[in-house]
């Protein structure tokens, strides 16, 4: 027998369908570790809703410090009705992925074939979204005087800085020339917000000259939208602040099957700190503890974790049976129903080749 | 002869295809001016790329005051790519939306029939987009410093105030009352966003309590164009913020055929400065000059304007010659046979009614 490999691997399972489906991604990890020669060892952390109505915790300094010790993270989703909006969000989500150095937020978007779309003629969507994930309107930098009071004033601040736009555009070029049509796009709003826009698109102009095969564009981010829904095979990488990014990536994954298949990663390059996977979607408290979340988006950020690892093949495993599980879809399946007929398939119990 | 009530227009065509679209708005309204006894006085402001190339100048301080003394303004586009990014949209555009006080920024979206959408089953769409529209990241408040370098910050500051929030959603409410559904959407990033969006959070509960028969709900701005591509007949109301607005409008009218149909008003409810007109598509350079721009936007914005001065059967005119028009569509027609046939249909020489 051949030594064994372990991972250490941090898991959030968070808030609302957050746990459930984070169970699912965790099962398809159990069944590829031994066939790679690996293996998972796993720390839960109690983190979200439940933590802080008992303790008024959201990430404590020890606890992320523990979390830092890992090689991986595994995400469910945050935030609760119960809780004050942004309370989970800001001292949990985005305290991760800022104190971690998540500064690429990977975002694929890909139509595989057989998943229902609200878009009447697709085409062949298949593009990754890089956003920035560790400065822009998410830093936090904001505050309010007179709150409650008819003078009341609010501020929220967008910090961009040459060293965070330049690492992320340096990390989009780099995948945009991996693939095969070379293409990237910036997304920003720079006839409004000129101070950031023109540093964004200086940044990318001045990457660009490095990377003289890879064609390059931009959009304002209203723009972006209107292709999202009209043309988005027209995309192939797109890079954009924090905040657009967020916004284009839900619009993403509307048009290729939802919220329920979308991955993500938030990802170190530098590798200083782990990287973070977690679904695109929400907690979804509305639907939370019925069986009703589609397992299918975490299950795919278990395959960008492995491949951050190291393991692409196991990834690639992971994707096929997603692809074949979903051309045979029909009719509702409860969450742990797709996640073990995903799970079969990467076991080989069942032909993932049509 | 009953007399002519005389309005004072002031136009300001712009770039790209800003004349060819108003040119066909002007149009449409001499054919209206005369049966319903008006007459609109045109001063028209040559105002954008050519005069900043002439002079450096984007908006005099005296043609605004001159601006000013109109009761409304027609404008056709604005920006143009031999000029930097951000300087006509700055000076000229969102310094007149900022000057005039026009703080609702009015979007409507309705799918009229027989028009393509990208969505396979868009079900019936009709919703308003109340823009806020002299606040946010619009306000210009950024900086940066060391631009150029490795070491260059750059900000974007977001102003959001108890006045200037609670008077957007005061009408946003009083729309949605008027119209049969009487739903109101907020949209915000409240969860991310939380000195701002609390603020808009509170003031529409706050508000709301005076409309007890009006429904209200809330969504995140990345959820938000889920729903637009999905269910965008969910929506009735959105009340949100200048950059949501800015980003929504945009989808909103791809999924209504597109920003060649979409209109929109900035207006000043308070009526102390004129209020304005225009188009939401942009001066599109690529096709400008080639009559290829389609004006209905320009018309139907132009409808609103009508509506502004109190002239509503003239603009309902409007709105029916353009949706009998679209009925009729078929091939390309360059700008002016649109403008030709949509005022024809106004001037009573096509029968309107299918
Ligand atoms: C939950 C929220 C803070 C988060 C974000 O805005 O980044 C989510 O929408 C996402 O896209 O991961
Ligand atoms: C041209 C630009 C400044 C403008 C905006 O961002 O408001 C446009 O996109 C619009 O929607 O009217």
């Amino acid at each position: 027998m051949t030594s064994t490999r372990p991972f250490s691997l941090a898991v959030v399972p968070g808030d609302g369908i957050g746990p459930e489906v984070t169970a699912q991604a965790l099962r398809v990890l159990d069944v590829l570790a031994p066939q790679h020669g690996v293996a998972f060892e796993r720390t839960e952390y109690d983190l979200g809703a439940r933590r802080w109505h008992a303790t008024g915790e959201t990430l404590p300094e020890s606890v992320l410090e523990e979390i830092r010790q890992h090689d991986a993270i595994l995400l469910g989703a945050v935030g609760d009705p119960t809780v004050p909006s942004g309370v989970l969000e800001r001292g949990l989500l985005l305290k991760l992925r800022f104190e971690l150095d998540h500064y690429v937020n990977l975002r694929p978007s890909k139509l595989f074939s057989g998943v229902p779309t609200p878009l009447a003629a697709p085409g062949d969507i298949d593009f990754v979204v890089v956003r920035e994930g560790t400065e822009g309107p998410y830093v936090g930098n904001g505050g309010a005087i007179r709150v409650g009071t008819p003078q009341e004033v609010a501020t929220e601040v967008s910090l961009n800085t040459a060293f965070g736009v330049e690492r992320v555009v340096r990390d989009a070029f780099a995948r945009a020339q991996a693939r095969p049509r070379r293409k990237l796009t910036l997304v920003h709003k720079n006839n409004v917000l000129v101070h950031a826009g023109h540093l964004w698109s200086r940044t990318v102009e001045a990457v660009g000259a490095e990377y003289p095969d890879v064609t390059v564009d931009y959009l304002h981010v209203d723009a972006a939208t209107i292709f999202l829904a009209t043309d988005p095979a027209r995309f192939d990488v797109i890079v954009t602040d924090n905040l657009f990014g967020d916004i284009l990536t839900d619009l993403a994954a509307a048009i290729t099957g939802g919220i329920g298949l979308a991955a993500s990663g938030n990802v170190n390059p530098d590798r200083t700190a782990p990287s973070m996977f977690e679904p695109v979607h929400g907690s979804a408290p509305d639907i939370a503890g019925q069986s009703k979340a589609d397992p299918t988006a975490a299950i795919l950020s278990a395959a960008l974790l492995l491949d951050h690892l190291g393991l692409p093949e196991a990834a690639g495993q992971i994707t096929q049976a997603v692809e074949a599980d979903i051309a045979e879809r029909s009719g509702a399946r409860r969450t742990e129903e797709v996640g073990e007929a995903i799970a079969s398939r990467v076991a080989g119990e069942v032909s993932t080749v049509s």
